[in-house]
């Protein structure tokens, strides 16, 4: 029923039949001239006054005076001098737009700023135009989409169903199709359950990767900012052009280059953690879907590895039920004193213990929250990510009526963590209910691995072909590159495999091996001059006269990469070694003037079995 | 008057003329049979039972049998098989040792454990035998060394002056000669406070660097254990045999491969920051101190960088006028609620503020630490370490008898702040005030580089030539390695260079330009094939027919390098490159494969007038 009316529609605008928002298709239909910003915005607009009622997914539409400066900075600009070229976005009204109230629908505590937030006004000075303030649940406190005096957003598909929160608005504006993308903001899950209900990819990057200056506050110390899009390709390309550090957001980080645009890519081998228990709160459809999305993980090249989930169930909890409940008291407290009414009964309850709440306590739940992280760490140290379903069931909007506490907390289960513990996540689409209803799971991992993320769900979204919002394909483009992490693989020929002599320098550096192999039939071996009881071997490329050379791959923390390269003497080197299967890999090569004195051993295949005959 | 009482004690045990309780000095004696660990130890028993009345170190000196167990287990072992073989300790205590009451300066707040702190049971089992645990101020709490009711602990070199505090004995039992180091813990300075006022290296580690585990905390968030030693050399080594991931410690953290054993070494040229207002509270002899360490850096390779030091002053204040200090009540409240004659007034009005003091109290101040900490972060970015006094001036046993607090706080004017930002930080000696008491600075870094902190100590002791404890003079062995940090140094030739192609992979990186020179005149410089915009050059050795090439030495963050050394295409990798004035360093070289269809450019002198000539 909703797909229909979405449908509809995009085919009330001129020249927007089977319109499709996704970037690549906006920046096509403009670079081919089939429409301009004008007029795309001016029909999203339109659309979206037309599902407000139904969906009150906006608190604040932009005006025609209000949109027109965004629209006005586009004339007369090349298309391809700006990577968002009138691409329409939404806002979640937790996040400032210059001019316009930011109520975080709450009207009492509604301000107007001058300035927009940071992350705002880089993604308009990229070209996005900014077409309206979404509706949330109160202060971004719920994960339903119903805790609003601007209405209750219902669900994209089935009406019996709440959008998710609290970025509602946000959600719906991209699933509903009146916007390119969105941005919404997670403390708690408040980016990932409207995506899990909304056929969307949601995106909550590594705490601090994107901006959160000009955001009003739930909890400082874990909001992060996200992006809703139709998929995870585009996320890729919306973090890597915002992801920069922000001198005005005290907790602001780096990207570090490992996880910058050219991150996202093909996944090939990666182990992926699963809850050994996992919790659907009696949903008779999900355990099939998610073993489904299992299936589909390790037939794109993943090893599932059970995992003990109990910390990070443990972890979760100290959210609500600890002190953390504090900080979004320190946002909303002084309004909710003085005007009692002014903040939803709901939200009330869930501050109502933050007064009462001492510097002990919060220092006590912090010592605990560290015990959870170290064990968790220890968990993800072994993986690339871990896969859960993003929510354990969906909740109707009849459950929230009658408890509007219970339902929203469970909705938090596989979500809540994640912030605490400084991970990256990606909620990404993994089928439907028979009832319609969109199913997702989430991909999370170790800080600044998002890019990383988001090409396993890119990945796992393809090889399940879940149809897109309002129907669409997906591309059929597979990434060129290979996605990369935090870890990088080295080849290994010498002293360095597993037992021999400087072994022990990749163990200290919580390495590990993950292939024993050869190189490709085009190199030759050498014992290197001098060294003694280190002696070590020098390969060399040779194409015409080569042999394929017993290697082993390692991989290690890419942070520690830079410490073994310095301790490596001349004439050795790392560059990249032809592997048996074709791939080039980083790896120990040999200088050419090292081989003065050096004895050819080609001929044993390897250095573990000179060092054998050598014996 | 103490050194006369040390020296004679030294004398009065057989065999220990001029005994020297340095490591290398302890680990001779015992090799060459002059002293058996029996003896040496007895020896130092008798001399800190003929001490303890005036200076009141121990609180618990180990009798015979209590200290037997550790002798017994070094019968018969190899001396060369125990790092620590019959190394004389002292511990703080408020570290625990099995079956010796742990006080923290509290004899109500005692408790007997039953197993050694992680870190004290590390140090026994590396041979090392504990000889007692040392007065404090109590719970920590307190930079002077005379809150305790087990006797105030005066200076070891001045009767006016206290030993500073909280590891008040520890700093004495190594001052005075009684052990070859000493275990303190370090929170708001206590690990440095004494070092200075003691002629002694303090050095307070990355936090987590060591195990905390097994000792009472004082602010859990924060605490550090520290070395008290008569060198930085030594510290260097107990650092990095102790250093160790533990699992029984929620604050633990591995210590990355760039800070092992072998980053301490001779430093060269370094970047060093200099407060550019500086506080001695009107000591007069301190400047000139001050001005010529700085001069001592510059002289061994430090380029002093003025910097703005208000965002640490201003941090250092939230230590004890922020929530931070309800870490101290969640240890000793209870205690002081039930039992208020049982803690010291002074402790007493220290946690007073604590139980009024809310969560949103304690995150907001954190938010308020977080701002400070980008401030101070970005300071630090662009240095090696920072340079300080370690204490504005020394404080009289008078002064603080008469206000127990204000000349407390004074001593940690330089100290508060590093725990808050997570710094590591070396106290060092660094000269005499005119009436003999020791005057120190502190080293300071960003976390992680706590050996190369310790090689910049330890040229800068040598430089001045600070006599140490005891009279005994430096070792002339200056390391012979280089001193290694979180950054390294990266050669580029080609298309890296400042203003070409690809020079901002550095710069997106955060590395600078710290060198344009020339390699040594031994390499050929060939135009590789292919590659078109972005050909580049590889450098291939050749001693015999080389000339010199036009380099530039970039540094990077070591965490950085792995992304660039995986994003390097064959035949290009990163070995070690010799520069004009002999030195190695790790940069770009070629395999030798790569050269077919190449074009030596060698005449050129580099790829920069290489590029020009074909403009």
């Amino acid at each position: 029923m909703t797909r229909t009316l979405h449908t509809n529609a995009l085919k009330e605008s001129p020249n927007m039949d089977s319109f499709d928002l996704r970037l690549p298709a906006v920046r096509a239909a403009y670079r081919e001239g089939r429409v301009t910003p004008r007029a795309l915005i001016g029909a999203l607009r339109e659309r979206a006054a037309a599902l407000n009622p139904d969906y009150h997914l906006f608190i604040h539409l932009l005006s025609d005076a209000e949109i027109e400066p965004y629209l006005a900075a586009l004339d007369g600009r090349d298309i391809d001098s700006l990577p968002l070229y009138g691409v329409p976005f939404a806002l979640k009204d937790n996040i400032d737009l210059a001019g316009i109230p930011t109520t975080a629908a709450c009207p009492a505590f509604a301000y107007t700023p001058d300035e927009s937030a940071t992350l705002a006004a880089q993604l308009i000075a990229l070209g996005a135009v900014p077409i309206g303030k979404t509706n949330l649940d109160q202060f971004a406190t719920g994960l339903n989409g119903t805790r609003s005096p601007y209405g209750k957003c219902r669900n994209s598909v089935h009406a019996a169903y709440p959008s998710g929160g609290s970025s509602a608005g946000s959600s719906l504006a991209v699933a509903l199709g009146v916007a390119s993308f969105a941005l919404g903001t997670d403390t708690a899950g408040s980016g990932r359950v409207p995506a899990a209900l909304n056929n969307l990819v949601g995106t909550k990057g590594t705490k601090g990767l994107l901006s959160t200056a000009g955001v009003v506050p739930a909890c400082r110390t874990l909001d992060c900012v996200t992006y809703f899009t139709a998929t995870a390709s585009e996320a890729s390309e919306l973090l890597a052009l915002t992801a920069r550090h922000d001198p005005a957001d005290a907790y602001s980080r780096a990207n570090p280059q490992w996880n910058d645009a050219t991150a996202f890519g093909a996944v090939t081998r990666f182990r992926f953690g699963v809850p050994r228990q996992l919790e659907f709160a009696g949903c008779e459809e999900s355990p099939a879907l998610f073993a489904q999305t299992r299936a589909a993980l390790e037939a794109i090249g993943g090893e599932a590895v059970e995992i003990d989930f109990a910390p990070f169930v443990e972890a979760a909890r100290l959210l609500y039920e600890g002190p953390w409940v504090a900080e979004r008291y320190s946002v909303a407290g002084a309004l909710m004193e003085s005007q009692p009414d002014a903040v939803l009964p709901v939200i009330r309850d869930v501050l109502a213990k933050a007064p009462g709440t001492t510097a002990v306590d919060a220092f006590r739940a912090q010592y605990k929250l560290q015990a959870l992280k170290q064990r968790c760490d220890a968990v993800l140290a072994e993986l690339d990510c871990v896969l859960t379903p993003s929510i354990p069931r969906a909740v109707t909007l009849d459950e929230l009526e009658h408890d509007p506490i219970g339902p929203n907390s469970l909705l938090g289960y596989y979500t809540n963590f994640m912030n605490l513990l400084d991970y990256a996540a990606v909620a990404s689409p993994a089928g439907f209910m028979r009832n319609g209803l969109p199913w997702g799971v989430t991909l999370f991992g170790r800080a600044f691995t998002d890019q990383y993320l988001l090409s396993v769900a890119d990945a796992l979204h393809r090889k399940l072909d879940v149809p897109l919002i309002g129907g669409a394909q997906q591309s059929a483009d597979t990434p060129a590159r290979a996605a990369r992490n935090d870890r990088m693989k080295l080849v290994v020929c010498g002293a360095h495999l597993q037992g021999l002599a400087l072994n022990g320098q990749l163990v200290a550096r919580g390495a590990r091996l993950v292939e024993k192999t050869a190189s490709a039939p085009r190199y030759r071996l050498y014992a290197l001059a001098g060294g003694g009881a280190t002696q070590r071997p020098g390969m060399m490329r040779d194409a015409t006269n080569g042999a394929a050379i017993e290697v082993e791959v390692w991989e290690l923390p890419g942070s520690e990469a830079g410490s073994f390269l310095a301790g490596i003497p001349a004439p050795l080197a790392l560059g990249k070694v032809e592997l048996a299967d074709g791939r080039w890999e980083t790896g120990f090569v040999c200088e050419a003037y090292g081989l003065e004195g050096a004895v050819d051993i080609t001929q044993y295949g390897g250095w573990r079995a000179w060092l054998q005959r050598a014996a």
